[in-house]
């Protein structure tokens, strides 16, 4: 039998020529693993960084691709860390407009939807089987208030009131080394974005539930 | 008419031996704001920093001062603004234990509540004149897992159950100078601290409803 | 008898509009502090932000003023302390223009001059001194390779040539909260900056040799 | 005709269970680039991280490995980028003791040695290339004052007054990303850090001068 995990990756934002997520995904298109309880198959879409046109792109593809799971993945510039998000809040606040020139301000991403919504995915069984690779990852409690908490929001009340038989969340990534070159930021190797992806891939194909297992914040 | 504002600090944690949330509030105790509206008097109280515990100690002085008004505060280490916080959660997540001992992973604050509550206050109006002050500050988007996170989503539950016509929210604040006299984090003076607080109750006192001003992140 | 200390402060650059430097240096002017010993006066002096400019005025500054103990002050835009100076070395090396358009690459600060200067101050004494007073400090292996280190060359470089009487050095402070109202960068109040140079000044005045404390960086 | 760089790399200290330093230059041994000019041999040699030691083992391999250039390479836990060192200082200042329980303060690292030297690699033409390749790099103006700078020092000390022939300089890199699975710093991937130094090597092994650009700090 297979799971079928749709994994998606925006487009690069905010004068940056690349995105990491979007590299990452590219890279992940295709890819099948094989465990004993059958495999488990990657598929790949590429998402504007629009407020409202990305979540119609992402149900699009969930349309298209009939997903067991669905992985939205971001680049969080700034974060050292692969990081699973715990939860989406309904609100949009840009900073900075978004590629096609938004910039919605303390706008709710669904009218009437609830406050948050909590990931669906195994986020710390994902963060422990990441870290045992040698690669750093933790929990994030906040995925911002732009895009990407849009679309994460967006796929959670998709998944709730549509496709209940889906499971999904958002994971967030670091600037690629090319990024940073000459400033002093944060960065994670493609190799080692692509190998998270893959394991956080593979734990939440597999597993229902999450560990107990304290990977919390004091602020 | 007297405009009653209670605010609440934590007592120290962490292996810390101040909190600077209980310093200022200590200074806060008392102080009355005469304006063209009337008057606006801070009431304090010192919480435990104890997961259950907090949340009766801060039910109690709600039921004994009456405020119209309740901001909760807590130490952020590693944060360089005060920042007023604009969702708490649904969860506690302890990395380290409270000062009662008890570290919770992944449990509910409230049983049956909702996954997220927004802040009551005027966040962004009061971040806009607290950098007016010259102080630095914006707005989070998370209050962590711990204890503070904890009361604050404890407090909009109560006022959301019980007090209606109380409203409330929560501020994180930096370290002090004397807690990294010797390590590389960021810090507030006492000075600049209390100054925040105070413009952020009067602010919380008169302004009803928020004003308009992008202030979100991309992650 | 009177020890009398001259601290120089610079004038903005980079796109600031303040330098805590010279904001610092104004509140110090005229200061006198007395001791069992007699008596410490304060002279200041406001530097030009300009390579080459900033030293002759600083030996101008000397002349009139005949200190007994030269401290010259600047800006550090990202450090969290007070940071005394170990050395100054003999190059020239600016990212950007000063304040007069000059941009020298890997020039000398003085031609034919030795690769490096140490500071004469008790750097350590005086970084154990603000720390007992609340204050955030440690020890600088290096004042970059912009005007600070040129001035700090300079000025040694002439008590070593021409003033063999008079001891100085150089500290580097932190940004003023009102220099990063809305970003995250560290930040120090202009109080306690004042208060930090203040024992500065007192512990370089009374104390010739410097105490044994480890106080160094592994990078 | 063959140019032959040495290249060093440090034991393990401070807690640390690998070095990055030791794990690139075993990556590195017996590595042969040709070009136009010839071809360059990289032999690699273990150092202890331990005062004075350290020194003689470099020694020992100068005089076994009889090489033209020398990298010594270290770990610099904080930093983000591939950072070639411009100057050593002749001061041993340890925070920590070294791996054999020394930890002297503020002794020199030669007695009667000038304060500083300057590297002799062409550090400027090293951060462009190594740039050029998508790998972060900078110019340090501080190699600190444990047993990185020590050696640094120790090397200068050795090629300017036996070996003058020889030039030689030293490179700190960052953290492995498995050193900070769990925490919040700066890492670089291991083949990265092997690629930027197989790029200094060769930078280093070709130009005896540097090139022109500004690559310096304001502090």
């Amino acid at each position: 039998m297979e799971t079928r995990v749709l994994v998606t990756g925006f487009e690069p934002f905010g004068g940056e020529t690349v995105n990491p997520a979007l590299e990452a995904v590219k890279k992940l298109e295709g890819r099948v693993f094989e465990d004993a309880d059958g495999s488990i198959r990657i598929v790949a879409a590429a998402i504007p960084t629009v407020f409202g046109k990305s979540i119609h792109a992402l149900e699009k593809a969930i349309e298209s691709e009939k997903p067991d799971v669905v992985i939205c993945v971001g680049q969080a510039g700034g974060r050292y860390h692969i990081t699973p998000e715990r939860v989406a809040i309904n609100a949009d606040d840009a900073r900075i407009p978004d590629n096609a020139g938004n910039q919605p301000v303390d706008s709710p991403v669904v009218d009437g939807g609830p406050v948050a919504y909590w990931t669906q995915l195994p986020i710390k069984a994902m963060v422990k089987a990441i870290q045992e690779a040698g690669i750093p990852a933790s929990v994030s409690n906040s995925a911002g208030t732009y895009v990407c908490n849009h679309i994460f929001y967006g796929l959670m009340h998709l998944l709730e009131t549509k496709y209940p038989e889906v499971r999904g969340g958002f994971i967030h990534i670091p600037f690629l080394p090319e990024q940073v070159v000459n400033r002093e930021a944060p960065c994670m190797s493609l190799d080692q974005i692509v190998h998270g992806l893959e394991i956080s891939v593979q734990v939440a194909a597999r597993q229902q539930t999450d560990i107990r297992m304290a990977a919390g914040k004091e602020s």
